[in-house]
């Protein structure tokens, strides 16, 4: 498989399902699915369908974020009473691979990454 | 210094600044102040003074919601604009140290913990 070098593998890839992901939770504005690369044993991304760059453009309070937060809540919670903890966490600037405002909900042993 | 052995450090100490605190941003109804023992080398934490157990807790929308995530928002801007980049994270369950819910605003190296 070809390695995916764009900016927004969700704008381009993922919402369009052009790979395959596992999905959690889908709504008609929110996806959430185990990420195809995860970081971590278990490792879930949810974000938005529309293209939204990061948590710097989410408006607070705003239809897309309350739908945003309440399924990273349901999904936390899951995680949480499964395993017995989880994170949740967004990044910015550098820190953010794609420029596309995606949460990690994640759980367990850090993997190695290729 | 005696170590802080209770459950809710914020509730305890913290909120009531009974511990030396670098405020960075204060209302009626959240503090952000500079992590008296940084994990990273810019580690900022918001918390609401009203006591809320976890991201669980927290209802979306809600005014209180709305004013943690605003705060939040100026704050990674303002980290990100002064170092290229910022992480947004809460922990959940066993790997919430103290059980009130609050953020972590990070940039940097990790660094070594006693």
């Amino acid at each position: 498989m070809l390695e995916y070098t764009g900016k927004d593998i969700y704008c381009d890839l993922v919402i369009p399902r052009k790979i395959d992901i596992r999905v959690v939770f889908e709504s008609e504005n929110v996806l959430a699915y185990h990420h195809t690369k995860p970081f971590w044993e278990h490792h879930v991304v949810v974000t938005p369908k529309q293209h939204i760059g990061s948590f710097l453009d989410l408006e607070f309070p705003s239809p897309i974020a309350k739908e945003i937060l309440n399924t990273i809540k349901t999904i936390a919670a899951d995680m949480q009473q499964k395993y017995g903890s989880c994170r949740i966490l967004t990044n910015l600037g550098e820190y953010q691979d794609s420029k596309h405002l995606h949460f990690h909900i994640v759980h367990g042993t850090l993997l190695n990454q290729n």
